[in-house]
């Protein structure tokens, strides 16, 4: 079983990150479209030409399935479930959407994403497209991507930020909270220590896990996730083994064509 | 008078506020390079041509002074003081050094920058290049451009990132600091009331202001300033609004080259 992903930058490693809990033995390619970051503040048209083109690449490579591991390029990628030539693709919204409707007693759903996401207000939409009766608060969060790059994940600043992020969706009542950010998850202990037990926290990445269609065919001979860059980005292998922790090998590869 | 500025982005404006505060008459240009920002993580060589580029864009506008109103940029360029054809050319970094020293009796000065701008070490290389015995001493400020960019300046939030950042550099004994980025001086009065006023702050942009050499010609038919931008750029209207601030003028251009 060979699983592809992509994204603009680091951040879907994250998710792969969640995906090898699932299936750990599994190979993993990663496409990391760094020429091209970010790709909060491209038009829908070319989001959609350039998730087209990183399909395509991982399809080259001989993946069973590929993982849309950006929520910019998900949003506009939510109809898309195979390739031409088959392959099953799997983006990260409409599997926390649909675990976030399942969760939830209230129905109120708190999203929490970068400004880009919840001005494209996609979350809200694609969960009032399968319960109407759904209210759906979404809270823009542009400092906690800086704050997880910084580290400051434990940290009192951080707290402050989070604590007034989250008031007014804890104050509205929602009882479950969608974390539509790649990096946000990294800050699930911090979160969870605000919302409490009654707030179940969705990890996009983990919704996506429980979804893919596993096959029984493993080759044992490649572990080391393989990582494709568009350019060379400058601290990318500090910021990889930081969000993929101890014990999971990489390489850089820069692809020629 | 015509002067005209360049930036990747919405950040030289600031310079451009400085400048008009200084020199109100002159009529401005300012070339923001959306279409290849941010500048903080190119190559030095890649970052020359873009600078080559920009400057001859705005000399074809007819300005009779360029401003490098981006520190990246600046970094690269410190030896060009003026285009082939004569025009004067000035960056945000050699005057602002020059101010540090002057103020500075310890000849103990602070630099608060980007990542990228610390790493590079521009400024403690061009102090150290004027005065061998002055100790500079550098924080990178990751969290303040976002924190500037939230409309977060008098803030609990700021002011504990402040004191996280400054601490050290106080502790060292600077007498002067240099907001050595565009965003940080937005930012000057929090800092004020952390460093106290035996810390001379230096805002590159008034170092600047301080150097251009004016000319008495005035067109007094051209006070709106023109922004060209190479492509569009989200939600750079109402940044521009909030930098530039209340009564300055100013409309959008895209060329067509």
């Amino acid at each position: 079983m060979h699983i592809g992903l992509f994204d603009s930058g680091v951040g879907g490693l994250t998710v792969l990150k969640e995906l090898k809990k699932y299936l750990p033995q599994a190979q993993y390619s990663y496409l990391g479209d760094t020429a091209r970051l970010p790709y909060g503040n491209k038009a829908p048209e070319t989001l959609k030409k350039y998730t087209a083109e990183n399909i395509h690449f991982l399809e080259q490579l001989g993946v069973d399935s590929v993982v849309i591991a950006c929520h910019s390029a998900s949003s506009v990628s939510l109809t898309i479930t195979q390739t031409h030539r088959g392959t099953p693709v799997y983006n990260v919204i409409t599997p926390s959407c649909q675990q976030a409707l399942h969760e939830s007693k209230s129905q109120k759903i708190g999203v929490i994403a970068t400004k880009a996401t919840t001005k494209s207000a996609v979350y809200k939409s694609y969960i009032n497209d399968l319960e109407p009766n759904a209210q759906v608060f979404s809270q823009a969060c542009p400092l906690l991507v800086p704050l997880v790059e910084e580290g400051m994940i434990q940290d009192e600043i951080t707290n402050l930020v989070l604590n007034r992020y989250l008031k007014p969706l804890i104050n509205h009542g929602i009882d479950s909270l969608i974390l539509a950010c790649t990096h946000y998850p990294i800050l699930e202990q911090p979160i969870a220590q605000i919302c409490g037990p009654q707030i179940k926290l969705i990890n996009p990445a983990t919704s996506v896990a429980k979804n893919i269609i596993v096959s029984d065919d493993y080759d044992q001979s490649q572990q080391r996730i393989q990582i494709y860059l568009t350019d060379h980005a400058p601290h990318f292998i500090e910021h990889a083994k930081s969000l993929l922790g101890p014990g999971i090998d990489f390489e850089i590869l820069y692809p020629t064509s």
